[in-house]
């Protein structure tokens, strides 16, 4: 179990020589995700050696150019590369129809099939399962329509201590699916054995939120309650709290509040504006709130284990 | 009077590390152009210190995403730095309505104007002229809809030839514009002074032409006759020529016979299949049929004084 995160590109608005629009890639528990992908993403993945053909879910936080433009030339890729494999896109209504105008104008005739899954909803939702892994939306407030995303573990089975379950001969390798399972054990002497008294706690399960892009909104700290890894934008500090406000983006210091209320373990923040040359400031207003801050910048890789 | 053509991309297909898909910066007698505008042009164009303000027109050459899946992304940027003047795009049918629906969903709200003259012949035709410079297609031969385009340098004023001209005293001023253009003299003593004799020839109009993608298709040597400067794709080798004919591209060997038929001063060749590791083989090849070849790499300025 664990959590791997590769920052892409995670800086906003236009891509620049050294600055790349909002793109990361996720591995948690075996299941591997494309979040965002700005003009330029494919390229990063290449730099940075993400697999093209691991990603079978991209989700798209809102549809401004710096977190989708990128798409199209993706997805054109993975058909010049002969993909079969379904792909899942999930993003902002309206997705669907660029994508596949770009798709069809430029006559990329990608045989593998686009499955897009149009979010429209306010509240937060499950929008994919499986026995892994977990993904909720995180309603953000931003200038149009945004989407987080929570990415949690799914439960594991319980832990089987073998040394407890060696003092009692009778029970069996059938009954170690049942242990696993949290159910307790009837002996044939009808004596009833607790299953806390055979198996130990799993690992917890481990969370990752992206939320980007969004101003301050203490709302989505109930969905994301002690996440491990939590991503919140960062696109000004509070010398520009009111440009802010007015563009519906956070500052670093309202990043860490959200850290702080939620508990999370660990922030790492992003989005910045051009405007700031010196991006360890960013870092420097979040540890006003929250100790335990990390920057996003292209190729860095946060790890929780 | 002078060319100079700034590669920004040259590579085929997909973006890679260090492979960028097509867009060319053209500066022709002063006046600033972009050609084509694969994703990531944006940024190329910041590398090379393209002035983003400085591009008013935009020919696109075909809609294969190599060629225009950047375009929308510096639209949008152009938004973003507030630019006013308007801006022309010329390129196939169906570039506005992919164009617009774009900025549009990503709600780029562009206060300048955006022209876009959308293309169908397929005879070469003249779609823009001012004092300064033309421009015209080059019908080509791809998979697509697809037009290279001819910039050529309009004709310049004569040059006053002023040791003969002093020899005439009772030529005044008032009388330079007749002889720049190309007009006799009437002296009042009823005699006639031949132009030439009181001008020199102005320096040649200078040409450049864009031919990409295209299979070999010579009927195109007619409209680029005598250019100073061709670029022409050259995506395979002869060793792919069953490829290059199936996908309606060229090889070296068929650019340079172009180059030869033409009469150019001088070719440059690009487009290169990502499956050649040493692009030298290109210019070789080439070279078997045309002296005065050079290869296309990013960031390379090829002029012509």
């Amino acid at each position: 179990m664990s959590i791997l995160l590769t920052i892409l590109g995670c800086h906003s608005a236009t891509p620049r020589i050294n600055a790349f629009p909002t793109s990361q890639y996720l591995e948690i528990n075996n299941r591997h995700f494309l979040i965002d992908c700005g003009e330029g993403t494919q390229r990063q993945m290449r730099k940075y050696k993400v697999g093209f053909s691991k990603i079978n879910h991209i989700f798209i936080s809102h549809l401004h150019g710096d977190h989708f433009y990128g798409l199209v030339g993706l997805l054109a890729t993975f058909g010049i590369l002969n993909r079969e494999k379904e792909l899942h896109v999930y993003g902002p209504k309206g997705i669907k129809d660029v994508t596949l105008l770009q798709l069809k104008i430029s006559q990329s005739h990608v045989k593998y099939t686009i499955i897009f899954h149009e979010l429209v909803s306010k509240e937060s939702e499950l929008i994919f399962e499986d026995d892994k892994v977990s993904v909720r939306t995180i309603p953000l407030n931003h200038r149009v329509y945004t989407n987080g995303y929570l990415f949690t573990e799914k439960e594991k089975p319980r832990k089987l201590n073998m040394l407890n379950i060696s003092g009692y001969p009778e029970i069996s390798k059938a009954d170690y699916l049942n242990l696993k399972a949290g159910k307790d054990i009837l002996l044939d002497n009808g004596k009833t054995i607790k299953n806390s008294a055979l198996t130990i706690d799993p690992p917890k399960p481990l969370s990752f939120a992206f939320c980007s892009d969004t101003c301050y909104k203490p709302d989505i700290v109930p969905i994301i309650k002690k996440v491990d890894l939590l991503y919140h934008e960062a696109t000004f500090l509070e010398d520009k709290k009111e440009l802010a406000k007015k563009t519906k983006h956070a500052t670093a210091k309202e990043a860490a509040l959200i850290a702080k209320e939620a508990n999370a373990k660990q922030l790492i923040i992003g989005h910045y504006s051009g405007r700031y040359k010196d991006i360890s400031l960013f870092k420097n207003e979040a540890e006003t709130e929250f100790t335990n801050v990390e920057l996003a910048n292209p190729g860095a890789v946060f790890s929780v284990e």
